[in-house]
């Protein structure tokens, strides 16, 4: 790997019931500015996104604050459940067909046994918390 | 920032009830491997870093597990209060001294007021999660 991918973890979601408000303290916290807010209409959820170091091609490392546009989204369920915390996290991988492909025939159980296209128009896949140890886990494409 | 210190995240701990299984597992899933496994004694827990990209003076990203050696360690107990799964995450500050006095004077509960030393030799110090959307979360000092 070379420095400009040299991240695993591509970003932690974390779940929240008001995004204004975490968005002013996670920006308190870490020094750094939320850049965009998404809106992701399939999963009824807003993402705000901290900055990605403006020289990286896989930037990594980054906060996603997710919260629900509806009390049918996920992200409102989880919260319902369990409270507030941190929801996800999602690691680059190589090639996300063949490690799919790998870790189904080694017994882990996806959610997604192909991959689908994500908010930022890359691939990924979502491994089953069941198979890894309660995460909930993202793959992603390293392009 | 440099390409060397891109990452915001230092890692993400997640608590796990077998090492040794979840190793061979989260191996799988990432596609890295493990390089150490520390034990923290006054923690009462071992844990499992995966490698770090050798060029990057501040590794980001990456993926630690953690596991109890004894039913008094605070992993034991967060395993069985909520099970196992993502525990805390630790991001990068540039002036932890300074970070954690301009979050006290603005209201947010710290579990350490003054930065201590972690397991790699560090200035680190957590915040409650009380204060951030129940996520566990800790500063780690760039040096």
């Amino acid at each position: 790997m070379t420095d400009l991918d040299s991240s695993l973890i591509s970003h932690v979601g974390i779940a929240v019931a008001d995004l204004e408000r975490s968005i002013e303290l996670y920006q308190k916290i870490t020094g750094q500015k939320v850049t965009s807010i998404v809106e992701v209409a399939d999963q009824k959820v807003k993402v705000a996104m901290f900055a990605a170091p403006s020289s990286a091609r896989h930037p990594g490392g980054r906060i996603e604050l997710v919260a629900a546009t509806s009390p049918e989204s996920p992200i409102a369920r989880f919260i319902a459940r369990r409270g507030e915390g941190l929801h996800h996290i999602c690691v680059y991988v190589d090639d996300i067909e063949k490690r799919l492909k790998d870790l189904k025939a080694s017994g882990v159980e996806l959610i997604d046994e192909t991959p689908r296209v994500g908010a930022d128009g890359e691939k990924i896949a979502f491994v089953h918390p069941l198979s890894t140890n309660g995460v909930l886990l993202e793959l992603q494409q390293k392009n």
